[in-house]
């Protein structure tokens, strides 16, 4: 069950990564780089800094493929997204939390601590996003928008709970990303944010 | 021979990386290592994905010395580059395909698949050119030229095609040299572009 | 001594980090990441790039909680930062040579030459900060900033050739923390800068 998410959530982080390489008006090659890096660049980035090889993709090309071709049919339905909106912010939900899932998992599996395993878990669910902004040469919108890092730190903490607390594998998934999608969804439709931090110098 | 244009290549990307940071207005510390991240950054990344240590400028520290002379030499003959644009833009497509070459058959000796040594390929013939863009603020102009990655893309798939069908080594080389550099160069000649996606929503 | 002034290093750096994302406005959950990046990263970069793995953090995961917190206080007291600029500058000197110092002494601790000793004290020193500026999207400050980079250079190189000549370790730490912090107050307080490279074309 979580491999059929995991490809639903690069599927979904793939297009929102074309979709951002689009604005941009960026070629299709670009698109397609832009939309692997979105869908497979969190995991990437946690498996170096744990040194945990070889990386996902390297392991299953196939994934590439997915995401590649995710990114080219994004291209042709571009004028239907704008429909499908609320769709994709499901999708993209769903996503994060379950890439936060798999982050603490592959960290508990490595043997680290619970410390590392949530940040590896917030890595895996937040960098994809942060890297497309930098390539895309944008302020990383996961700093300002409502919640989103926020959700996988606790989503993370919450399954990591669940473990410490000898919660069966599998409802301590369910429960996570049921928890986290509300959360997220929640947050999405009151708008609640993180206070934010404004300074100035003479700078 | 591959070494030969591998040192050439370096040098050459050295140099763009420099100009790049003189259009900035960056100090002479800034210029080096923009240099020195354009010239050997692609392979770095190639190296750190895959697990392959140690890094080539780990083993090989002279080429820091080389990519770090160029960059000042780049310096003061900087008035003379103007006259020089068509001898750079050869220079830099030779140096897009050796890169390329040099990461299909990196990936190839680590015993990747086809696939992962194209990507392994398109990695070290452009994220040198990536990182300097985003080390310099700029959106990557990989993704908006005259096919430049696609060269990179094309070239990897035909080496390895070469490689597929038992081509002698040597041979598949210099065919993947020429054919790549003539591609190039008919794309900034013709300005063969990437058909680009524009995607403009309410954001 | 040298943990006690790694432990300074990462709090001031760390703190420094928070403003940048303050400057930016993100919100609480950026203001940390930020922190943590600019405090960890450089060690992280030259970990990554050596394959020295675990990295610092993973193995120590408590520095992470001093620079988060770290970050939360410089929320709080952010209006009194304004009065404590000199305080900060000290404490941001010593920490560039006390990094600076570390990444030497890790390479050469892994059997690395002088060169990539060098370089592995200047990432280490400087590398914090041009993720800092890459995630704020900013033009790296520390190539346009009063030898900042260059103060890095030269207490590596100060160190290494302490190491040549043998002279005693505590010895050679104690005369390059205090060469390479006058050599970056003088620096500040005359605005000695390296020569700049402007460069203009036809783009």
């Amino acid at each position: 069950m979580l491999l059929m998410l995991y490809l639903i959530a690069i599927t979904a982080e793939a297009m929102t990564g074309a979709l951002s390489a689009g604005r941009r008006g960026m070629d299709w090659f670009g698109v397609v780089l832009i939309a692997c890096v979105t869908a497979l660049g969190g995991g990437s980035v946690r498996d170096v800094l744990l040194g945990h090889y070889p990386l996902t993709w390297v392991k299953h090309p196939e994934y590439l493929v997915l995401t590649s071709v995710a990114a080219l049919v994004t291209i042709f339905i571009a004028p239907l997204m704008r429909h499908l909106r609320s769709f994709f912010l499901v999708l993209d939900a769903l996503g994060l939390v379950a890439f936060t899932l798999i982050g603490c998992m592959t960290a508990l599996e490595l043997g680290h601590s619970m410390l590392v395993a949530s940040i590896s878990g917030v890595i895996t669910g937040v960098f994809g996003g942060i890297l497309r902004d930098i390539f895309c040469n944008d302020i990383p919108l996961v700093f300002r928008r409502e919640l989103y890092a926020s959700v996988s730190f606790v989503a993370a903490w919450f399954y990591l709970g669940c473990v410490h607390f000898n919660v069966p594998g599998e409802q301590a998934i369910l429960l996570t990303l049921f928890g986290g999608l509300l959360l997220r969804l929640l947050a999405i439709r009151f708008h609640w944010e993180m206070p934010k931090f404004q300074y100035n110098d003479e700078h």
